[in-house]
């Protein structure tokens, strides 16, 4: 990212602090004027260094000077920059360029670079576990009669996905797989534990409490997985990550593994033939998952819940989304709904991405362009109404995105808010909370060029329109990006969620 | 201002940083979660201690407990806070609110307030300067031949501007005041010291050449006035100011009076009926001010610049603009062209406000509106595309402002960069610097409910119907505020400022 000196490198804050949490590598560049004209009242002049303060990972700075001397130094803190935003933990470095004047070279004048650019090469660790260390893991690991791992935020990866599947088919261990994790290929995964885990049942939880857990990559977005963990706790808990302190998530954690996710299940992989020691532990996760899936299937058949809502929305969209989408999921009621419902196994190259670093609301629609820019991939967006509106901006480009694809889901209102007790209860939940507004997309859609659709959810024929709608809008344009607005009312949408979950609670109401 | 945790704290930063240059109070409570669920991966949580790095007098944190003591330190740093942002140098201070759950109340829960919060009063400090003091100053105040006095950026504060016009009347000493010094009661002040310096004439800058120069406030937005008083430098330069060490802005700076400019200036009118021991110094300075004034006066007229442009329009809105308005200038041309065109002496009471701190784009139309919010004053914005369109979230509430009125100069692009020499020049130019874009404001207002104008600028009919059409803008409405959009074409813009340019040049062309 490379921006001009001045409250320009502020408005990179809230990035900056997304990608610190979420451990994505990222170089910042920022102009600046030279350290003699900071705080002599010049325009465009702040003070930048280590203006991202607790959430980067380097903060360095040019020189000043044009001697060979900071020519050598400026090369080599690109190379230090470059190479420490993709050592692990990944993240945000901030590179500030201090720039003396004249700031634009003559009409005439021939810009050259000095091909000679110190690079620094680094090969990466490979955060391995050496034989003795796995052994002794490994006998652990088969005494332990009921284990569950659960998988964090993280990126697509084919290579730990597949070991992971190895696992959980040869050694019958369930895997919770929130969607942000992108573990879509999992076939028995775990994938609607936060639905499951919504029962009460105390005699299910105490079935369904490990003794063992394993735990790798970032947040997790279950609530319900997080109170069931902190209650029903494992003996013991595991966290794999390559080195560093881990979060303790769920207040139980007794054990970090400094390895690659990837080598330690490769390393537990060897406990594969070895009878299992599994009760029936895999067996009740699994029958639990199953119920939880078919319920989110036939929720809004008639007689449940039968008035089309946000939630119906989003699980006709994810149901038709193709395979190989980048797809991008607004906090906070978006990327709720697309976790309760889930991806499936035919979906296992959709790459999710959604700011659980931080869980803002900013930047949502940028971070959807920015991969649509730099992706061939069908970029879909599932948004709600304030995180669209808030970042709109995104779109006052010139550049084309054929294939972009938003679906805003506008309720009017931060939806969430009625969706949770406490705000919910609150005289100030209209005003302060919601904070109702009454925009629409058609005029933003009319400001930069997306191809406009709007559907009304109110009766079953709405979403009948909605799902003959879905492939055609999801088809490579010639030039456009494309908005689907679905309009929905708020009250409705939390009538739906509160049945939702009294069904749960009613053993599914089946 | 009130946030919640998590990047909603950053979102604030660009402000902070604007209102920490530009000395303005601000006091910033940022909920948080409680320190032990810092870095634990959990929802909108980052790290919020000093977040605010360089740009805040003091970063202050709640305690997380409830005990007795907790609650007085909790009304003491509330105190220190309030009290600290007001003291001199005012500037923004941010208390920071870790929270432990439960977040809500009850449902039949009263929240009761407690009236025994410890308010620790602070009598400011006057700043004033002593007898003995003063003295010593004066011998060298009446010792100056040519003394000029520059003010910076300030808010109006007719108690100075009435000290500085009794100098400037009795003692005949030259003031200039660019727009943002708010001084536009001055008679003979200086309004347009960035126009009549913009001659080419070494004789003339030798006569205007000051031996003392006294300067108070903040930025100063001459780029001629700095190069002059860079190249033809008094002896001695006085910076006033209550405390702490000044900006050398003009690179000359040779003495920090520490006092509060009133009470300077009030010392210095004891030289009052002494004999002015200035030669014709103040007549040159006057002289060239009336020449510009009248030059700006009729710039416009046949002959001169004869096709319509950005320029004319603001100096339309700036000619009929009733007094006693707040009038809320952008970065980066709006500001340059009223600065051109100044201020009269009957738009004494006229306050301006700009983002002069940093010179962002950012919040201009947020500052507008909640100018608008907080006051009874017509308030009136004028804006450029670019901050426009880049804040319009700024109307995105359920307020009415009938007093807020927005002039829109909507050149499609960032049309200082044709103004400019060094990225005129460039290859780069429309792509990169200018970033034309296509939006206009039809769509934003009826987004927002704002009565939408627009005038195409593009002949003297155009003009008449902008003059006939200001009255009735500014006039109150009943509810609504007003968009005016001025629609003007960059290379004109560009053409009929080179022509202002050329034709001071040319002793104005007369």
């Amino acid at each position: 990212m490379i921006c001009t000196s001045g409250s320009a490198a502020y408005n990179y804050a809230p990035a900056v602090a997304e990608a610190f949490f979420q451990q994505i590598p990222l170089l910042l560049l920022t102009a600046d004027r030279p350290p003699e004209w900071i705080d002599q009242l010049d325009g465009q002049t702040i003070r930048q260094r280590e203006i991202y303060g607790k959430h980067i990972k380097a903060s360095l700075e040019f020189p000043v000077g044009q001697q060979e001397e900071d020519q050598w130094f400026a090369g080599r803190i690109v190379s230090e920059a470059h190479n420490l935003s993709i050592a692990y933990p990944q993240g945000p470095v901030h590179i500030n360029i201090p720039i003396r004047e004249p700031f634009y070279p003559q009409p005439d004048e021939e810009i050259k670079f000095d091909h000679k650019v110190k690079v620094i090469r680094q090969i990466p660790a490979s955060y391995s576990l050496s034989e003795v260390q796995t052994s002794a893991l490994l006998e652990q690991w088969r005494a332990a009669e009921k284990k569950l791992i659960v998988c964090g935020q993280g990126v697509l990866n084919e290579e730990l996905s597949a070991a992971l599947e190895r696992i959980c088919r040869e050694q019958h261990v369930p895997v919770i797989a929130d969607v942000i994790s992108n573990m879509h290929a999992l076939p028995e995964g775990g994938k609607h534990a936060d639905v499951l885990l919504a029962q009460k049942d105390e005699d299910l939880f105490k079935r369904l409490q490990p003794a063992l857990l394993i735990t790798f990559g970032l947040s997790v977005m279950s609530k319900n997985l997080k109170l069931f963990l902190r209650k029903y706790s494992p003996a013991q808990h595991w966290h794999v990550q390559p080195s560093g302190s881990a979060a303790d998530t769920f207040q139980v954690l007794t054990q970090v593994i400094h390895a690659s996710p990837l080598a330690f299940f490769q390393g537990m992989q060897q406990s594969k033939g070895i009878p299992s020691t599994q009760s029936d532990f895999a067996e009740v996760w699994q029958s639990e998952e199953l119920k939880a899936v078919n319920y989110i299937k036939t929720l809004f058949e008639r007689g449940k819940v039968n008035q089309p809502s946000e939630f119906q929305a989003v699980k006709e969209v994810l149901y038709s989304l193709p395979d190989q989408s980048n797809l991008h999921l607004a906090n906070s009621m978006a990327v709720r709904y697309a976790n309760l419902i889930g991806l499936s196994e035919k979906q296992k190259r959709v790459e999710v991405f959604a700011n659980r670093g931080s869980s803002g609301i900013d930047g949502s629609n940028s971070a959807a362009v920015g991969s649509a820019l730099s992706s061939d991939r069908l970029t879909v967006l599932i948004t709600g109404d304030l995180a669209f509106f808030y970042d709109r901006n995104a779109f006052w480009h010139n550049y084309k995105l054929p294939n972009l694809r938003v679906i805003l889901l506008n309720n009017h209102a931060g939806g969430i808010f009625r969706m949770i007790d406490g705000p919910a209860g609150q005289p100030e939940l209209e005003e302060y909370f919601e904070t109702r507004q009454q925009l629409e997309g058609e005029n933003t859609a009319r400001d930069f060029g997306l191809q406009y659709m709007r559907i009304h959810l109110k009766s079953e024929a709405d979403i009948q329109e909605l799902k003959q709608l879905l492939p055609g809008f999801y088809e490579r344009s010639a030039d456009h990006a494309r908005l689907l607005e679905i309009v929905t009312d708020a009250p409705v949408n939390t009538e739906v969620f509160k049945q939702y979950k009294k069904l749960i609670q009613q053993n599914y109401g089946f």
